[in-house]
């Protein structure tokens, strides 16, 4: 991805490298304190293909900016070791080959305490970089720093979906957080349903200020009139979608869907434990408690998403119309958690950036007049495209910032370990 | 899928009768001419599970016709065989349970003259229920009997597809047709690079006349200017692209795409054989023969067209663009074939619909205000909308009169035994 | 595999050749009578990769002579299709590389039309063979046309299997053999438990006559003294384990035969299908019929056998034990059958050879000092002593005088298909 | 297993009571000590499904004399933690469910630590029991101890084995040990081929001090004569064999052997490394290092060390062969190793226990009269005696003490990672 935006910043002066410099530590610092709950044993571990080591994350963020800033760009810099390059390349073919994705479960070497070694020594050089680097030159390399702090803030959010995900299967339920969830919200508020013109719209990213390059160019799509709910679905309502036999009535589901779900025997979403008849209790970063069923419902599907669509009588929002319905950004709440709360008792849009990513009815595809960057940072999103459906908006999990209205994160349609939920839309 | 214009037909006296018999005798008619260059032990094979055996074929088509016509509204109409539901529904979670898709294979009962007997009495019951439904209801009937030739006209073309690939796997590398293959032709005309304007367009079908549900409902799209090739991509063309390393170099590729090319070892498409270095052999539907450089190449991977594309610094047009250009119905080539022939030396638009598939680069999914129809026919195409990319135009194996400008085909974008190919498009 | 007894035949004059020639044509026969009830369409399917099409069959023991006798031997002979070498080789890798194994079911070409031609060619070749072949070679033959004639006895058997298992998966559950198999009999007589002293025994072919190479060298085995049961299990007996939950008590199982049943979700023998609570029905040559508990308990895996004798606190014999009991050739049940019959009310050991293999506790090895021939033929066996146990007597299927006490029959332990029972054995 | 010997005990008073507590202490201490080069990290990863995590063996090891003494023998124990039962539980049906063998390497949870903590409570626990328990049930319990303790060595060696594949897969290639290997031998002595009479031996455990239950009951064998090497197989040897082609050419295999070979593309045995033409180096718990060809070749499947002996023109030994020739306790090198140590230029019988494990031609089945205990104690060795081969011996990684010359190890035949090697055999 590129970060048009960023290059326009006319400023290179010591104001301007204190800024990166503050952004850039604070970023890492981030990272380093989301792992503090947990030991060198469960950064270790790789609960599926999909997941990552927390010690994994913290090495490829490195890796990153040694690739992409240091080891251009710094003169004289020594890469930390020679085989990391290796094993912390995620997957850009141009960059070479790379330690299989996986197995990253089974490198307990190098140790955690290496690993924060590594981060110190990219550290270090990136303050170098930033102080040492030609006023020619920095207007370059300013987008790439910015493209680092995203793209560590986005391995941020993975950290915890990952963790989250390695934590659940094991026996002993651990909770990320001893904490307490906030206490249980009185019922949700009811669903507004929120009428939009359509039209000829515009969406995309305007170019100012960082973007990824997924986000653009800003273009023209025609829409038909449409309705949003002003809130994401709940725990209750996908209750009733079970209780009313969701899972095991095909009529709802697209066909991989279906497959999916006689494959995998699924009958709930991730994380949804059942206790008894129609009990169900939820494993959550702060441990496993009863489910509430004011709380958005998480963790599904686009499969799941789109079949409790159907038995509501609704339909996904396209990436468009939500673009369109959020594109003035809503007041989020402010308080961070690690897991989704209810919505307010308030009128209008609401739950859109800060609870859970919203699965849309769009596959995740070029927009008119996209081209990724060339070389290895052209990898960063553009070869995704295919296979893929689109979500919107932003999760607990996403720290505070990083995303925007025009933000395209992407999942398979049977991932579900994503903070993944939903809000219907409809046909005006 | 439904047939919204069908539905408009006021004329449900004798002549509508008479037509729609022929046209139904006609359609079978030719099902069976298909079959005939085969042998019972041809007709059972399954060479992957995607393949159907020909006898498989014939017996589905005909369940097609008693499952949704005669059972349901031909008084006193008795099932041929009480086991046939089960054996030949495809995919009809609604109807109920059915045999296993890959072991289709497997039924060497019943015989290939019990499925012809099948069909017989199938036909013998269409003709009474054309020539006995009171004319109240015939203008229900009408729309299911003509989705019933459209899709008795699908299984005609995957007739043809799933055969090749069954023969194609043969040691004896046997030919269906001992008939050549038209001459080679001189070298493929250059390519023209046509220009539209865009802008805010309609697509999607009129209701007039027979259309498959997917095709609706007509809606606007807002197009930028784009240019579109006036014929198919040709084998020499494509050979330029593996001799510049396509298929090593991982930059032209979507990732699923590199992914696929690892695991299967692809290396050209499928059909293409080598011979010695350079050289290339084809197996066609007329047997094995030398590749002829000026003819469309066939038998592509969406993510190899994608690839070759990228490597072409194209890329593939939309289905909204691709329809655009050929709203206009463009004169076909007269003569049919069973394999892709050269373009024409001429100027515009050619080989639209008449010689293979073309890859386009929006997913398969549902138009503004699509909604399936209810009951077991809302599953024809409504459930297939998530993982797989829409193809436009027709091919060789396509009976005439089935495909229009408005035709969505769609295969997942790993399927090579369609007869797929490429068209490129670029901005303007 | 050699017959080195039958390397001393003094006789190599006309009679000696008009011997072969009709035990030859006798064979040839009885296997293409085999077919007969069997359609080109039944011919040609392969249910799972173990069983092969009975077309293949017809062709595979056709190249055997060919490519062992014809070949090598007769000047001048043309072998039928230079690509049936390939097509037709099961596993002999000196003889060059063959078709995959489990594509067997792909080749609806050659027809059934072409295979019955081939063995006509190879017949004709093998007449002149016999006829032409100069005295002082004749005694190198004569153990090839031997060996060949017993391969084609067991691919005799190996098409019963077969076929029995292509008709088992048809959901029209189709019969072989529209004859019933035999009326139902009384209730089985008690076993008799016979005694053995054991000591110093020797076992293995003597070199009197034909046998396969892994039936010698004689050779001496200690035993101590065991008894044996008079008759096979019934299906009745094998009902008393499965109703005291012998299929989810892993203590009678050995742990590869209890993830087996886990697995593969095995709660009766192959062929047994389950009507209502505790009444199971069975599929046979003959069709579906009511299970006959007096009848011999057949198609059980190896695993299968060893949970029952353990839950029925007895043991299988060594094959060293049940050679040494069935030493003595025992009479036979005159009339053939295609489904195992009950015992009879007489005293003795029976049901020796004529209703099923019987599954021993010996694993398939070498005996002492056992080396395979040389060249391709060594590979007739010796390779296949790993992973595999060792089954005595014969069956139903085994074609008359095929069979021998040292006769070693193997199949991997958790293999079904073939007609496999069990007798009991125990310490004395 | 049982211990039938340890039985015969007569003293039960403090002497046996303090050797007893003794003995637990040592071997216990030597199991922790394994540990003391790994990283708590290090102790988590599980390599493949048959490998388990360090960590994981340090806890089940507790878990046995938790099981099978504290909780049924010591009055008031209470387990360390209610869930560690189902976490640590191997394979023993009887006490119950467990957690999946494939996913031990996902326990980041309990923590190193608190396994550590499981092993002192279970310690303390064994203190209190060996101390307090009646004089007449003392009896009883001494040989429960003594197979706990032995079980404890069987783990040891586990450890040794499982770590040894966990670091060879880390791209670092870590040692486990620093220390160098022993120096590089001069070359190894020639193989003496010492001749044995056969005849009626008797084999198997007499009864007297500890053996495992499956070594047993003592019986006749019938021997023909025979010879065995005087010592391992070199890798100077299997060089030979390897640059013969040895694994390309079809001719010296066992089938299933070559289709593992073709299946998992094996060229050399596990841990040997090519570098270039002929050049191979050899993973070791000491590093990586050259390949020394007078050392014992190790880390074979029994398929390899088959058609090793096949391409050598001689053959493995049979068990009963091996404990013939080695049942005069052959004096052992003295001093210990992680990896096997070449031959010493000295006559006679050698490398019999110190170095490998030595595959024989046995199938691992029951001696003649061999019962498993009753209870869940009989599933130690009895269920397992399908699809495995018997090796004989012991190797580097085997405490001292714990093996016998009646000692019956086992492993499926492709296993690999065992210290596993090639006595050669032949007939007289």
């Amino acid at each position: 991805m590129t970060a048009a935006g960023a290059t326009r910043r006319p400023d290179h002066g010591a104001a301007a490298r204190s800024d990166a410099i503050r952004r850039y530590a604070a970023a890492r610092a981030h990272t380093h304190a989301l792992t503090q709950p947990l030991s060198a044993e469960d950064q270790l571990v790789q609960s599926m293909p999909d997941v990552s080591p927390t010690k994994w994350h913290l090495a490829h963020t490195s890796w990153f900016f040694e690739t992409f800033l240091l080891a251009p760009s710094l003169p004289g810099y020594r890469p930390f070791h020679e085989l990391y390059g290796f094993l912390y390349n995620s997957y850009y073919e141009a960059v070479g080959p790379r330690w299989s994705r996986p197995e990253r479960g089974l490198l307990s070497r190098p140790s955690l305490d290496e690993v924060l070694a590594y981060r110190r020594h990219v550290d270090d050089g990136m303050a170098k970089l930033v102080a040492t680097t030609p006023a020619d030159r920095w207007s370059e390399l300013l987008p790439l720093i910015e493209l680092g702090l995203h793209h560590e803030q986005q391995h941020q959010e993975l950290i915890l979906m990952d963790i989250k995900h390695v934590l659940s299967l094991n026996p002993l339920s651990p909770a990320y957080l001893d904490t307490p969830a906030a206490a249980p919200a009185e019922a949700a508020p009811p669903v507004q349903w929120l009428l939009f013109d359509g039209g000829l719209v515009e969406i995309g990213h305007e170019a100012q200020g960082f973007s990824f390059d997924n986000e653009g160019p800003r273009h023209r799509v025609w829409l038909e009139p449409f309705q949003l709910a002003s809130r994401l679905s709940t725990c209750g309502e996908y209750l009733a979608f079970i209780q009313d036999g969701g899972y095991r009535r095909p009529e709802f589901w697209l066909s991989e869907g279906w497959a999916t779900v006689q494959r995998e025997g699924w009958q709930a979403p991730l994380y949804w434990r059942e206790d008894d008849i129609d009990a169900f209790r939820l494993f959550t970063l702060h441990g496993e408690r009863a489910l509430d069923p004011a709380e958005p419902v998480a963790h599904l599907s686009f499969y799941e998403a789109a079949a409790f669509a159907a038995w509501s009588g609704r339909r996904l929002p396209t990436e468009a119309e939500w673009e369109t319905a959020a594109a003035k950004p809503v007041s989020s709440v402010s308080a961070r958690a690690f897991h989704p709360r209810p919505a307010a008792p308030i009128s209008g849009l609401q739950q859109i950036s800060d609870e859970l990513w919203q699965w849309t009815a769009s596959a995740y595809g070029p927009y008119p007049r996209y081209r990724p960057a060339s070389g290895a940072i052209g990898e960063y999103n553009g070869k995704f495209m295919s296979g893929q459906m689109v979500l919107r908006g932003g999760c607990v999990a996403t720290p505070e910032g990083h995303t925007r209205p025009t933000y395209r994160n992407f999942f398979p349609p049977a991932a579900r370990w994503a903070f993944s939920g939903v809000r219907l839309a409809d046909d005006a």
